[in-house]
C-alpha cells in the first residue's frame, strides 16, 4: 500500500461559536455541528486522488499476530503501531453493520473489541470478539482505534457517554456514518485535543459488499491527524485494511463528501423510498428497466427508515436535492400536459380541421406521419 | 411449437359510436379509439398463460425456402401457410426498431418487404430486403402479413393511407405499438372486415434485445383471425417467429396490457425522465444503487420524447399512474417534514429540556441512543 497516499494536511475547526449565531426558524431544526462548520473549500478531484487502488489481495490467513493474545484487556502498555502490528479496533455500536466491518477487520488479522446498546456477548464469543456490556468497559480496555458504528440518529448521545479519560489520550476515534460533515464537526468539538479523527464512510454495506469489498469506494478525511508519535501510523494502518481489502480509497472532504452524497445516494434513497410507496409489483410484463426499479424499491426499504431520515437531516445538501427532484418531477408534467393543451388550443382555437379521424390526435398524427405526405390526408 | 398455445376466442368491437359519446373536456383530449372501447374483462392470469415458453434454437442459416425468390412482387399467387412455407411480411415504418424486428423475421428463414418515409433501398439492398418508396406499391406486392412499425403518433395517419383493396382479403395486419387498446380498436373500426388482427408488445428493443431475444417477453392478442381458411395459419406462423427467437410469449388483453404497462414500463420512463431532468452526472463515490439510476436515466432519452408522450397519451390508465407517482412523493415528503416538525414542537411547545447539546437533534439521539440509557444524558 502506498503511505504517501494517506498525507493529508489536517484543518481542526470548531463549530460551536458558528453554532450559536443559528437565527432563521429552518437553521433551527438543522444539527448546528452540520449547519455552521466552516466549510473547507472543495478541492477539485483530479483522477489520481480517487482512481482505484491496485488490488492488495487480503491474506487467506489472518495475519501471524494472534488477535485473541493481541486483545488482552488487562494490557494497559501503549500500543505499537509499527505496519506489522495488530491493532486493536474498539467498535461501538455492534448492530448489523458493526458486525460487517469487524469482518473485514479480523479478515486484516486485527482485534475487535465491541459494545453496544444490545448484548451480543454470544455473537462475539462464536467470532473472537471481547465483547463489553459498557462502553466504560470498552475504554478501560484502551483500544488503538474507537470505531463508531452507530446509527447517524443515536452518534451524538452515543459520543457524548463515551468516557474519553479512560483511552488513550493519543487515541484515533473513527465513525462510518453515511453523512460527514455532522460527525466531523461533532467529534472536533467534543475530542479532547490529544485524539485523532479520522472520518470515514465505506460506501457499501452487508448487501453490496457480501461478495467481498474489492472495488467499493471508501471514503475517508484524516480531520486531525498527529504527525508526531504513533497517531498517524495508526491511522494509516486503520485505512490500510479496507485498502488491503480491495475498496477504492477515495480521499475528501466532509464536505465535498456530503455534496455528492446528496445528489447521489440520498437521491438514489428518495426514489427509492418513492417507488416503496408505490407498492410496485412485479408483472407478467417486466421490462429490464422495471426489473432494476423493483430492485431498487427492495433493497431501499430493507434499510431502516431511520437511516434514510439521517441522510435528510443530517445533510445540509439533502433539502436543496429534495427541491430539485420536485422541480424535474413537475418540468416532466409540464411537458407532458403543456402538449396537450397545444393540441386542444390548435383544435377549439385556431379550428384547425381534423380530416378522417375523430380524434384530435389524428392531426397530430399527420404532423409525424410516416411515409404519408400529409397532402394525402 | 405448441399450436394451440394460440388458440384465442375473437372479440370484436367498434369505439366508434362510443366515441362519439365523448362530453367531459380532459376525454376531449384522449384519442377516441383508446378511451370509449368496450374492453374485454381482464383475465386473471395463471403461470401457464405467461410461463416461459422452452428455448426452441433459431436455425444457423435461413430454412430451405430462399426469401428472395419468395420475395417475388410479380407473384400474386394466394400465399401458402403451410408450416414449412416462407412468409412474406410487409413492414410498414422501416426505422429503427422497424429494421430490429426484420433482422428477427429473416433469422427465421422469412422474407421481409419494406416501406417508409425515408429511403432505406441502400440498407434494404444490403440485407436482403426489398423496398418499396409508397405503401400502394408495397401492397401490390400482396404480402401475407402487414407489420405496422410506424411510431405510435404516426400509426393513425399511417393506417389511414393503405390501400387495403389492393392487398389479399383475408391479409393478417400485426403492430408492435408500446400501448395496445389504441391500434386494437383503430384497426378493428378501418379494416376491411376479411381482414386478420394481431396486436402484439415485443418488450424490448435494439438495446435490450442485441444479445438476442431469449427468455423476453413478447405480448400478443389475437385480436380477429378467421379460423378458416390460411388467417389462423398465417398468424401461428408469424407467432412462431418470435417463439422460436425464445421470446416468452404472453397472451394477454389489450386492455390488461395496457393496464400492466402504464404501472410498470410508463412508470420506469417517467422516473427516467425526472433523472435526466435531474441530470445527473457520475460522482467519484457512486453506490451501486445509484449507478443504476445512472443507466436508467441514460436509457431513457436514448428514446425519443414521442415515445413518451405516446406512452401517456395513448394509455388511458397513464393518467392515474401519473397521480400516484405524485402522491407516493408527496407521502415521503410528508414523512421527512413532519418528522422535522414534530421535533419542533416537542422544543418549542411541550419544552422538553435538551441536556449537553445545542443541536435539538441530541433530543432525538436520546430516543435512539445505541447503550446508553437516556437517565445517563
Amino acid at each position: 500500500m502506498a503511505s504517501s497516499s494517506f498525507l493529508h494536511s489536517t484543518h481542526p475547526t470548531s463549530s460551536s461559536s458558528a453554532a450559536a449565531d443559528a437565527s432563521t426558524l429552518l437553521l433551527r431544526y438543522t444539527p448546528d455541528f452540520c449547519a455552521f462548520a466552516p466549510l473547507r473549500p472543495t478541492r477539485q478531484l483530479t483522477r489520481a486522488r480517487w482512481a482505484p487502488t491496485p488490488r492488495v489481495p487480503a491474506p487467506e490467513q489472518p495475519q501471524d499476530a494472534d488477535p485473541c493474545c493481541a486483545d488482552d484487556a488487562s494490557s494497559l502498555s501503549a500500543p505499537t503501531a509499527s505496519p506489522g502490528a495488530v491493532l486493536r479496533v474498539g467498535i461501538v455500536g455492534f448492530g448489523n453493520f458493526g458486525q460487517f466491518i469487524a469482518a473485514g477487520i479480523q479478515r486484516q488479522g486485527h482485534a475487535v473489541l465491541a459494545t453496544s446498546r444490545s448484548d451480543y456477548s454470544d455473537y462475539c464469543a462464536r467470532h473472537g470478539i471481547r465483547f463489553f456490556a459498557t462502553v466504560e468497559a470498552l475504554c478501560e480496555a484502551r483500544p488503538d482505534v474507537l470505531l463508531l458504528c452507530s446509527s447517524i440518529l443515536s452518534t451524538e448521545a452515543v459520543v457524548r457517554t463515551i468516557p474519553f479519560h479512560k483511552l488513550h489520550p493519543d487515541t484515533v476515534v473513527a465513525d462510518v456514518l453515511s453523512v460527514k460533515q455532522f460527525p466531523r464537526n461533532l467529534l472536533l468539538q467534543i475530542l479532547p485535543p490529544g485524539f485523532g479523527i479520522v472520518c470515514t464512510h465505506p460506501m457499501f454495506g452487508p448487501e453490496s459488499g457480501k461478495n467481498g469489498w474489492n472495488g467499493l469506494p471508501f471514503v475517508y478525511d484524516k480531520v486531525r491527524v498527529a504527525q508526531d508519535g504513533d497517531q498517524a501510523a495508526k491511522c494509516e494502518q486503520f485505512l490500510s485494511m479496507f485498502e488491503r481489502e480491495g475498496c477504492r480509497m477515495v480521499e475528501m472532504s466532509c464536505a465535498e463528501h456530503d455534496r455528492y452524497a446528496a445528489g447521489s445516494q440520498f437521491i438514489t434513497h428518495t426514489i427509492g423510498r418513492i417507488l416503496a410507496q408505490l407498492d410496485l409489483k412485479s408483472t407478467p410484463i417486466n421490462t429490464k428497466g422495471y426489473e432494476t426499479l423493483l430492485k431498487l424499491s427492495e433493497n431501499t426499504v430493507s434499510d431502516s427508515f431511520d437511516l434514510y431520515y439521517g441522510l435528510f437531516m443530517y445533510n445540509v445538501n439533502a433539502t436543496e436535492q429534495m427541491d430539485n427532484l420536485e422541480m424535474a418531477f413537475e418540468k416532466v408534467k409540464q411537458m407532458l400536459y403543456g402538449r396537450l393543451h397545444d393540441l386542444l388550443r390548435k383544435q377549439i382555437v385556431e379550428r384547425v380541421p381534423i380530416p378522417g379521424a375523430p380524434s384530435v390526435m389524428s392531426n397530430e398524427a399527420q404532423i409525424n406521419a410516416a411515409g404519408i405526405p400529409s397532402s394525402l390526408l
